[in-house]
């Protein structure tokens, strides 16, 4: 009898927010690499707000994942068995494992971690999150010293990149994030000039007063993670030529909150009067940056200039919990779940 | 007894489309000019859309007309008197007259025409309105070759000039526009490969229909002119890395059917998951350019390589009207009037 692996699979399709029922646990069989192929014995798993897309059924930039089948995800791991050539039992690496302990995946898909890393930074600030704050503010923020950068998520590992380069491109950055103890770490961990709790208002014009404050000058990049009544507050405080990389909307994965009246209007005039340049991008499309990424930032990080935060759980079988409540904005730093 | 000169004056702002009685007829004496300044009858006045903004008062990029103040407007005209070096009595010259039969501008606004085209050229096809198609489509469109085009206001000054150039650079190009026989123009006169009656379809789903079709590769660079259906209808089309430049929205400038449900978070996942990028322009941050267009364009149109058509109506009493009738896309090209 072969050895046993388990996994996390898609149960069922969300509607809004998931819940439990929507992913089973499953045991089978740890798979016999093919030539080529590399088994992995996963340590660390990520968990990531662009999963909750990937279980819905719709055209996206990614293929969804099947019922019954893995949810998708990066993992960090130690090889078990190898049939790819430059991988050896006991190496740590990184890959798309899925949710699961074990996987079995091509050598060219595997990176190598650097040993002198904790291998959870693969997942978080030296990983997609790190990279995507970085291309995205570079690329698409165009950042100018004596701007004013708005951050939503401010405390997430994306966030929390962007505010930290932006800040040592001398940049004014304003945090938003849900609850005292996430403004707290964005000042004082991640170096905001300012932080507002956007729990702390009801609506969107109370947050847009707060953020009026906060920042004086006006927005000139609004990083956009978050959507809903964030979006909503800083629009009419965008200064002319202000750029939005829209990198994600977690206000609105669910659907939530849609019947209100109609704002598209609204941002369309904003984008025309102010001149407004709004790019969506996704991380998948950059990966080609990523070793000058590794080299600007992981010197930084080693030197602990740049700081990062993570949130750890504990077994697989938790997967679906911790996600659930990342989702809901429970975490604090980068969402892992260590086996 | 001074000569007296005509002008028409903002009575009172409008709410949603303008009326009649939003304007007022004024007669002044004919002003005389200062040291550096150039008195010019006026002979043709440019109708254009952005003017219904300057009539509100609401922040925007350039300010609103004062109640009882000239509606603002380029103009040509002929130089009467002038105490500016550079211009003589009977020299044409072009500059932001006001609606009116006269003007007295300082000789650095004001530009003289091209004698080898006709004066109202500098209005339309060789002014504003063609400088924006040019300027906006190779800043903000970033056309290829094998790409597909979709312009709203097809038959506009703006809208023509698009499509002409992009089709000359080797895109499929798809014109919207109100009526059959203003289809017949965008495909005859204009050239687009193909030509869509938004008033034959009630909804944006029938419209989106009716593009599809007309784009089957998709749709890489949308042109706003127009909001409402028309975006609605070309928001799920759009292409992977597709570009939409902002350059008006002639349906919600009433302000009108803004009321339905939130389309925001649908715009925002499509500029997410298609890395659109969104980017809103405005021609005045962008005269630099003109002499280059007019370099690359004006040989064009002398050529007839660039076609251009102007609807001419009669005296400057008839201006409101003319504005309230081209809102509501009641004339044929680039919208003059004649004195």
């Amino acid at each position: 009898m072969s050895a046993q692996m388990s996994r996390i699979a898609l149960a069922r399709r969300p509607s809004g927010s998931p819940v439990p029922e929507d992913f089973k646990f499953v045991t089978d069989d740890i798979p016999t690499p093919a030539e080529g192929e590399v088994v992995i014995e996963v340590t660390h798993l990520s968990l990531d707000p662009y999963m909750r897309g990937r279980m819905d059924d719709v055209k996206s930039y990614a293929p969804s994942v099947d019922i019954d089948g893995t949810m998708t995800g990066q993992g960090v791991g130690r090889v078990l068995a190898s049939k790819a050539s430059g991988f050896a039992p006991g190496d740590m690496v990184t890959g798309m494992t899925g949710w699961a302990s074990h996987a079995c995946l091509p050598g060219q898909e595997l990176r190598k971690l650097d040993p002198a890393m904790p291998p959870s930074t693969a997942l978080g600030v030296l990983g997609m999150p790190g990279l995507t704050g970085w291309v995205g503010l570079h690329k698409f923020g165009r950042p100018k010293a004596g701007e004013t950068l708005v951050v939503g998520a401010a405390t997430g590992p994306v966030g929390s990149m962007v505010g930290q380069l932006a800040k040592s491109l001398g940049l004014r950055t304003v945090a938003i994030a849900g609850g005292a103890e996430k403004c707290k770490l964005a000042t004082e961990t991640f170096g905001f000039d300012a932080a507002i709790d956007h729990r702390a208002h009801d609506d969107a014009r109370s947050l847009r007063a707060a953020l009026a404050e906060a920042a004086p000058d006006g927005v000139d990049i609004y990083w956009e993670n978050v959507g809903g009544k964030v979006l909503e507050a800083v629009l009419p405080l965008m200064n002319t030529h202000g750029r939005i990389p829209v990198c994600g909307m977690i206000a609105w994965y669910g659907g939530a909150n849609i019947e209100d009246t109609n704002q598209l209007p609204g941002l369309w005039r904003s984008v025309l009067v102010k001149r407004l340049h709004v790019s969506g991008f996704i991380i998948f499309d950059h990966w080609d940056e990523y070793p000058a990424f590794l080299k600007d930032v992981a010197p930084k990080v080693a030197a602990g200039d740049i700081a990062y935060i993570e949130d750890v759980a504990d077994g697989l079988e938790n997967m679906p919990d911790a996600f659930i409540a990342m989702l809901k904005g429970g975490n604090v730093g980068k969402q892992i779940v260590k086996l």
